[in-house]
């Protein structure tokens, strides 16, 4: 097994793989400004960057956390999700409403991925 | 490695397998109109049938996060907790309240498992 | 794959090891009267206590979710968090604010840890 730290910086790593397994960090909004649909957006993109950099893609995403700063962006958040996920591949998922890091933040999620060895 | 989607759905899977271990989507309760009792049992059965599908049982469970709605039912959740959970071969478990997906939705769990390769 | 459990007890485990995997009970602080420095710190010693007890150290730790009872001790959890973590190998880590168990409790950790093989 070999443990390899992706953008490890004074405080976290973006994402750590263990063997076949990546561990995320918790993928946030830029823009705290906006609202529900582009906040997601913003979110998924940041998975699908750091799925990239390992070699990846979201069809690699096993299991998500989605962390809702208001249950009612629910809806909102599904939508986006529904029209990013792949549907022949789709990730196990489990949706809390928390309290988020910052201000205006409305949507995290905490993603674990799977990459073959190569 | 193998991955393997349990039940992919438009929105997630039922569960993730990867390798030995296995993602469980968030388990949640059938009768929201029932109490922290009731519905800990519903979240349980769901997470017994997911494993059995799995060819595995609850034995096979190593990680669980239970999230409540109300701090409150936390020793109701326990007591039907301790009456399932292997003593054998009992989870590593953490417990918090947060804001559940739906109106009177009590307890979810978020589960990972392992499955001996066969 | 081999299964093990790190003191099993009637609720839960204190850890599973999967294969190269461990998966941690949340770590709670003893000292519910202290602040979030101390809370944090003793959180972490137990991290610490559970990894040399499975004979690795924080530097293995992968994964780690924080849970915040309120979400203005994030900068105190942090001034504790940056002093402890590996700087040449920081977890991925996510943190969001959540109802915790008992009264005063303000932090709670739930980490994932990759040990080699031995």
């Amino acid at each position: 097994m070999t443990v390899a730290h992706l953008h490890p910086g004074q405080r976290m790593s973006e994402a750590v793989r263990v063997g076949d397994i990546v561990f995320l960090a918790g993928q946030i909004p830029d823009d705290l400004s906006s609202g529900i649909e582009l906040q997601t957006r913003q979110v998924l993109d940041g998975i699908d960057r750091v799925m990239a950099e390992l070699g990846g893609s979201k069809s690699d995403v096993v299991s998500v956390q989605v962390w809702l700063a208001d249950m009612a962006d629910f809806p909102g958040m599904n939508a986006v999700w529904d029209a990013w996920v792949d549907k022949k591949a789709p990730p196990a998922r489990a949706t809390c409403g928390v309290a988020l890091a910052r201000p205006g933040m409305r949507v995290e999620m905490v993603a674990v991925a799977a990459l073959r060895t190569r």
